[in-house]
């Protein structure tokens, strides 16, 4: 973890150059353009088209002082002026290593993402996947069934109430304790799974120990992992079965933290009633994968973060970091 | 409304004919059985086939104390037993005349309805719509786009949280205060329309006069109206026409309170951004319908009410009213 209280060396009223390498709307480049008056925007020539995707190298970082997008790391980590990274995505994975995080360290370079920019929509987008799975919403969007049927008694006792079950979130950060206080009404008993417990969760922790039992008695399992070495494969075929029988799974975190072809089989056998997922690997998945034909596995192509004008939300994040910066106070969401 | 203080001659411990005439699982009868031990249980030869069908009339109405599903108007007003009636679905249309409670006013006969079995049920589906919309899930499920492409970032900036939104509520009772609850932790304007406000509403509650300025400041219109005589085609095209451009409708009550040609014409012009119903007038709707048509119009099978051992808990509703009125105190539900 990196000292969060340690700050810039107070650039005070110093232009600065910040090089940008998003895609910005005519709106929040305006934004931006009001917000950095008196410091210089270099824009890329090639700008990432999403902020998922990589950005091209960018010459300009060797003149910027600050990085508002998704720099290329050795860039990033060669450019002689750079003070700040503000990453434009609440994943971190490109940059998410012992050698980037040791070269950060020894610059002094500070590294920030965007998580607070996407914690609403996210923890969002896995409650509504939640509801729509209580309330079996792809099966009863699609039927025009008449009251009485057979199918129709059966589609109305296959809904369970949220109220009084359980779920387990693995990486509570953000999201999750945001997902947390959206179910508060629900009164489900939530535990969390965290490699490195902070003591202020709002709900219980675990660690590797209690997971098994965890994941055993757990009607949701819901999972928020980033990419790194640790999360690889995390739910593969021995994790999965421990999960309780009938239980629903659900991925906002990054697809390859779970080994898909042993989640295509535990849909098959029946093991897990449902997945939901909103990351996989790769995005999106090719024609003919063993999860497409899983019928109760609904798949969202990563939207979970997307928000109207969430550029204009990365945007103002940015600024409101830059005052910070500028007054040498702590950044937020700051990770290296 | 009834006097609520009103209860039964206190039958104490006498035996008590109870006509059933309700479609019940094998355990649900079990339970029935045994919590009405010393009481005779008069199963009707034909049940309903559901809680939302009319029941065949049921001979055993003329010797019963007690009816519970859904008996004839017209057979249980005549019934010379009778004291109270337990109906076995929310709705009460049926029943819901001013000849009919006029014959339970001077008969003394208690009508009750089963508004609490469904109301957890009925506030989460209309919930599950509205994260569905806010998440834009149809569209998003039916997808594999990838990153970047015009119509990802489409998607993506079409996500609108409800943070900050506004709704009105129509009709106003046990489904929507609990729906009210369950919106909290996004901060949400909320209001409620209310024919009669009882003064423990707790959100604003608005009448007629209120709703045309409510109508055209909600993002959220929730129609959970019944089906009365004044509520028929309540959402005409004139009210229609006064929603906020762009604002989503939903219906979770009756078919019959929306004009759904108009609602079909609303979605059309792309003044309703969309309408997510679970009632439709009549259901399902015929092939061909116009709101068939509408790419924004979501449709369930009015399952809203429906979940896992609903029967069970039609049953241990019943059982709770009857130990209710074995001792003379007021039963629950009461709306006659």
């Amino acid at each position: 973890m990196p000292d969060m209280s340690q700050s810039a060396d107070s650039p005070g009223s110093r232009a600065l150059n910040i090089s940008v390498d998003l895609f910005l709307t005519p709106s929040a480049r305006q934004e931006l353009e009001r917000g950095t008056a008196g410091h210089t925007l270099l824009f890329s020539q090639s700008p990432a088209t999403s902020m998922l995707a990589k950005a091209a190298s960018d010459p300009n970082l060797t003149q910027a002082d600050i990085a508002f997008g998704q720099p290329d790391p050795a860039a990033a980590a060669a450019a002689p002026r750079l003070k700040w990274i503000q990453i434009s995505s609440s994943g971190i994975t490109r940059y998410d290593n012992a050698d980037f995080r040791a070269r950060m360290a020894n610059r002094k370079i500070m590294v920030c993402n965007s998580a607070r920019v996407f914690a609403e929509s996210c923890a969002t987008h896995v409650f509504s996947f939640m509801l729509g799975q209580a309330r079996q919403l792809p099966i009863a969007l699609r039927t025009r069934l008449p009251h009485g049927a057979p199918d129709w008694h059966q589609l109305r006792g296959s809904c369970v109430p949220l109220a009084g079950q359980s779920a387990v979130i693995l990486g509570y950060g953000a999201i999750g304790a945001r997902l947390a206080e959206m179910l508060a009404p629900f009164r489900m008993r939530i535990t969390a799974y965290r490699r490195h417990p902070r003591g202020d969760e709002t709900v219980p922790v675990i660690g590797e120990s209690g997971l098994p039992d965890a994941l055993a008695a757990a009607d949701h399992v819901i999972n928020i992992l980033p990419d790194s070495a640790q999360t690889r494969n995390f739910f593969g075929a021995a994790r999965l079965a421990q999960i309780k029988r009938g239980a629903v799974f659900y991925n906002i975190g990054r697809g390859n933290t779970v080994d898909q072809l042993a989640l295509a089989a535990a849909l098959e056998s029946g093991r897990l009633s449902a997945a939901w997922l909103d990351v996989t690997e790769p995005e999106p998945l090719p024609e003919g994968h063993p999860l497409l034909a899983q019928p109760h596995c609904y798949i969202t192509p990563h939207t979970a973060g997307g928000h109207a004008d969430e550029v204009g939300d990365l945007v103002r994040h940015f600024l409101s970091n830059l005052a910070r910066f500028e007054k040498g106070e702590p950044l937020l969401d700051r990770v290296m």
